[in-house]
Protein backbone atom coordinates (compact mmCIF):
# COMPACT_ATOMS: atom_id res chain seq x y z
CA UNK A 1 0.00 0.00 0.00
CA UNK A 2 1.13 3.69 -0.75
CA UNK A 3 -0.11 6.51 1.17
CA UNK A 4 0.28 9.89 -0.70
CA UNK A 5 0.02 12.99 1.32
CA UNK A 6 0.17 16.33 -0.13
CA UNK A 7 0.57 19.26 2.00
CA UNK A 8 -0.08 23.06 1.21
CA UNK A 9 -0.46 26.47 2.83
CA UNK A 10 -3.46 27.79 3.90
CA UNK A 11 -4.93 30.34 1.13
CA UNK A 12 -4.90 33.08 3.71
CA UNK A 13 -1.27 31.97 4.71
CA UNK A 14 1.35 34.07 2.89
CA UNK A 15 3.39 31.66 0.53
CA UNK A 16 6.60 33.29 -0.70
CA UNK A 17 8.00 30.68 -2.44
CA UNK A 18 4.44 30.32 -5.10
CA UNK A 19 5.18 34.08 -5.37
CA UNK A 20 8.87 33.53 -6.40
CA UNK A 21 8.00 30.73 -8.86
CA UNK A 22 4.77 32.66 -9.96
CA UNK A 23 7.43 35.84 -10.93
CA UNK A 24 9.97 33.55 -12.11
CA UNK A 25 7.57 31.84 -14.87
CA UNK A 26 6.55 35.22 -15.94
CA UNK A 27 9.52 35.97 -16.32
CA UNK A 28 10.35 33.34 -18.62
CA UNK A 29 7.92 34.52 -20.61
CA UNK A 30 4.60 32.14 -19.42
CA UNK A 31 1.71 33.88 -19.48
CA UNK A 32 -1.81 33.31 -17.71
CA UNK A 33 -1.14 32.39 -14.40
CA UNK A 34 -2.71 33.46 -11.64
CA UNK A 35 -1.48 32.20 -8.65
CA UNK A 36 0.46 29.64 -7.97
CA UNK A 37 1.07 27.50 -4.49
CA UNK A 38 4.10 25.71 -3.29
CA UNK A 39 3.91 22.78 -0.91
CA UNK A 40 5.22 19.29 0.15
CA UNK A 41 4.69 15.95 -0.99
CA UNK A 42 4.98 12.58 0.72
CA UNK A 43 4.89 9.10 -0.37
CA UNK A 44 4.58 6.34 2.21
CA UNK A 45 5.37 3.17 1.24
CA UNK A 46 3.63 0.83 4.21
CA UNK A 47 3.67 -3.02 4.73
CA UNK A 48 0.62 -5.13 5.84
CA UNK A 49 -2.71 -5.00 3.94
CA UNK A 50 -5.73 -3.56 6.15
CA UNK A 51 -6.63 -0.12 4.71
CA UNK A 52 -8.45 1.18 7.29
CA UNK A 53 -6.12 1.32 9.99
CA UNK A 54 -3.33 2.60 7.61
CA UNK A 55 -5.55 5.48 7.17
CA UNK A 56 -6.18 6.24 10.86
CA UNK A 57 -2.61 6.25 11.25
CA UNK A 58 -1.31 7.98 8.30
CA UNK A 59 -4.47 10.61 9.22
CA UNK A 60 -3.37 10.71 12.34
CA UNK A 61 0.40 11.17 11.62
CA UNK A 62 -0.56 13.67 8.85
CA UNK A 63 -2.50 15.96 11.54
CA UNK A 64 -0.01 15.50 14.17
CA UNK A 65 3.52 15.25 12.92
CA UNK A 66 3.36 15.98 9.00
CA UNK A 67 2.07 19.04 8.78
CA UNK A 68 1.06 21.86 10.66
CA UNK A 69 -2.76 22.46 11.04
CA UNK A 70 -2.42 25.72 11.83
CA UNK A 71 -1.28 27.03 8.50
CA UNK A 72 -1.34 24.16 6.37
CA UNK A 73 -3.95 21.98 4.91
CA UNK A 74 -2.94 18.36 3.99
CA UNK A 75 -5.16 16.10 1.52
CA UNK A 76 -4.40 12.07 1.73
CA UNK A 77 -5.03 9.09 -0.50
CA UNK A 78 -4.23 5.54 0.61
CA UNK A 79 -3.53 3.43 -2.67
CA UNK B 1 -7.19 25.70 -14.98
CA UNK B 2 -5.32 24.72 -12.66
CA UNK B 3 -1.79 22.48 -13.18
CA UNK B 4 -0.89 20.56 -10.44
CA UNK B 5 2.42 19.19 -10.73
CA UNK B 6 4.64 16.57 -8.47
CA UNK B 7 7.84 16.46 -8.37
CA UNK B 8 9.67 13.14 -6.58
CA UNK B 9 13.51 12.37 -6.73
CA UNK B 10 13.80 9.42 -8.98
CA UNK B 11 14.39 6.32 -7.33
CA UNK B 12 17.88 6.00 -8.10
CA UNK B 13 18.14 9.27 -6.28
CA UNK B 14 19.63 9.30 -2.48
CA UNK B 15 16.11 10.83 -0.64
CA UNK B 16 17.71 11.85 3.25
CA UNK B 17 14.87 14.18 3.63
CA UNK B 18 12.94 10.85 2.92
CA UNK B 19 15.36 9.00 5.23
CA UNK B 20 14.81 11.61 7.83
CA UNK B 21 10.77 11.08 8.07
CA UNK B 22 10.57 7.53 7.86
CA UNK B 23 12.99 7.45 10.82
CA UNK B 24 11.03 9.90 12.80
CA UNK B 25 7.93 8.08 11.90
CA UNK B 26 9.35 4.84 12.87
CA UNK B 27 10.49 6.41 16.26
CA UNK B 28 7.16 8.02 16.55
CA UNK B 29 5.72 4.71 16.92
CA UNK B 30 4.20 3.85 13.36
CA UNK B 31 4.90 0.52 12.39
CA UNK B 32 4.77 -1.14 8.69
CA UNK B 33 6.95 1.43 6.91
CA UNK B 34 9.15 0.32 3.79
CA UNK B 35 10.15 3.74 2.09
CA UNK B 36 9.39 7.39 2.24
CA UNK B 37 9.87 9.68 -0.44
CA UNK B 38 9.61 12.88 0.05
CA UNK B 39 8.89 15.65 -2.91
CA UNK B 40 7.50 18.88 -4.27
CA UNK B 41 4.00 20.23 -4.91
CA UNK B 42 3.10 23.10 -7.21
CA UNK B 43 -0.74 24.19 -8.38
CA UNK B 44 -0.84 26.55 -10.66
CA UNK B 45 -3.59 28.39 -11.88
CA UNK B 46 -4.70 29.59 -14.77
CA UNK B 47 -6.21 31.99 -16.89
CA UNK B 48 -7.80 30.86 -20.47
CA UNK B 49 -9.60 28.01 -21.48
CA UNK B 50 -7.08 26.00 -24.23
CA UNK B 51 -6.02 22.93 -22.31
CA UNK B 52 -4.00 21.78 -24.78
CA UNK B 53 -1.64 24.74 -24.58
CA UNK B 54 -2.01 24.83 -21.09
CA UNK B 55 -0.41 21.12 -20.91
CA UNK B 56 1.94 22.22 -23.46
CA UNK B 57 2.84 25.36 -21.65
CA UNK B 58 3.15 23.28 -18.11
CA UNK B 59 4.54 20.19 -19.31
CA UNK B 60 7.78 22.43 -20.82
CA UNK B 61 7.96 24.75 -17.62
CA UNK B 62 8.02 21.20 -15.57
CA UNK B 63 10.48 19.83 -17.67
CA UNK B 64 13.07 22.82 -18.29
CA UNK B 65 12.75 24.65 -15.32
CA UNK B 66 10.37 23.49 -12.18
CA UNK B 67 12.27 20.23 -12.04
CA UNK B 68 15.86 18.82 -12.54
CA UNK B 69 15.33 16.16 -14.87
CA UNK B 70 18.91 14.56 -14.19
CA UNK B 71 17.47 13.60 -10.31
CA UNK B 72 14.06 13.94 -10.65
CA UNK B 73 10.54 13.02 -11.74
CA UNK B 74 7.24 15.16 -12.31
CA UNK B 75 3.76 13.99 -12.84
CA UNK B 76 1.34 16.95 -13.99
CA UNK B 77 -2.32 16.98 -14.46
CA UNK B 78 -4.25 20.21 -15.73
CA UNK B 79 -7.77 20.06 -13.90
Amino acid sequence: MKAKIIITPKKAVLDPQGKTVQQALEHMGYRDIQAVHVGKYLEIELAGSDREAARKAMEEASHKFLSNPVIEDYQLVIE
